[in-house]
């Protein structure tokens, strides 16, 4: 059969071929990891994602990709509301999404607020072990509230929006985080080399990496 | 504020940054794109896709992802049967899947039935214009149930499982595929040619792909 390139026989079995994450991770020159940013609105998860993201991509070449309410409420979880299982459900795909990126040699970057243990403890559960990073980015109410640049608290206060973490339902604070950072206190290029300098001594990504030229 | 490194201020309102798709594209050296293969249970999907995969991965330096019932159904759709609803709502969920991948950069390769033209449709209509490559895996039913490599088609004709498709529900064939291939008559090198060729007809891959070397 090796001859025969092009066999006619509808009895042929294919050799089933499969890229294996290390390969990926070979050919991207870092591993896949799965950062899960948590906090209060306003606490800068989405913000410091991208700001994580446009470092690890931009400046050292790295495969990256961020999850946020815009690319994934209004797509994949567009059928979901905000009950309690809903948001659950939200949680628990999101975890499987940033799963599959990892899988795929990404580094997988989460910006929820996940204020619930056990949601984020299920998002956990479906990440081999050591490949997710819970970084809590701690900022008080008071500083949230104080930005609140899409006006949410207030509305929140004033009861236009039912169940909303910090004011309505509870946020529960992550007890034993990869990683937490206090982002009311610090710029926004001290956090992302907090969490760079993290994923540099967990071996994900190298210091300088090699055979990439920034593309930003 | 831009000598102040280290901002202790909690009103400092963070700089948004954003990774395009462009750039990630820049830096693969090819762009994204959604290969959607459809066709009968042996028709020879799974592993057609796999194996474009492995070219365009390992062979050509390419960003990829597939997207199958291994890694889809047990995970981010666990919580779906097989109704009605429940299928079409499990397309749904692939293409939009299908698109971050995309918007990632990836091409990724997704492998499922989809019998239904409109399932595949709704994927079509979340991809991006022109991203989105319907790829008939065009195999009679003679040919899928003489191979039954799972013994499905038997289980079927025995009235195991209901409503299987090609036995007791309809596949509808797609009237305009960007690709239809004959996966009974070719070998699969030659039908991995004919998707890889497509692409570079396309511009979504060049046909030497620089700066990448063979990882396999």
């Amino acid at each position: 059969m090796t001859a025969n390139t092009e066999n006619k026989s509808s009895n042929v079995v294919w050799q089933e071929t499969t890229v294996t994450r290390g390969q990926r991770e070979q050919m991207n020159g870092h591993k896949g990891a799965v950062l899960w940013f948590t906090g209060l609105s306003g606490s800068g998860k989405t913000t410091l994602a991208n700001a994580v993201e446009d470092r690890l991509h931009n400046k050292m070449g790295a495969q990256t990709f961020v999850l946020d309410g815009d690319n994934v409420r209004h797509g994949l979880c567009s059928d979901l509301g905000f009950s309690d299982t809903d948001r659950t459900e939200n949680i628990r795909r999101i975890g499987e999404l940033a799963r599959l990126f990892l899988e795929g040699g990404s580094v997988a970057l989460t910006a929820f607020i996940s204020p619930f243990k056990c949601d984020r403890d299920i998002a956990r559960k479906v990440t081999p072990e050591g490949d997710f990073y819970e970084i809590f980015c701690d900022a008080s109410l008071d500083v949230c509230e104080s930005r609140d640049v899409k006006g949410l608290y207030a509305k929140a206060r004033a009861g236009d929006i039912p169940f909303f973490t910090g004011i309505s339902s509870p946020y529960e604070a992550p007890e034993t985080p990869e990683l937490t950072i206090n982002t009311g206190e610090h710029s926004i290029d001290s956090c992302v080399d907090q969490v760079v300098d993290l994923l540099i001594a967990r071996g994900v990504i190298r210091s300088v990496q090699t055979g990439q030229t920034e593309v930003a």
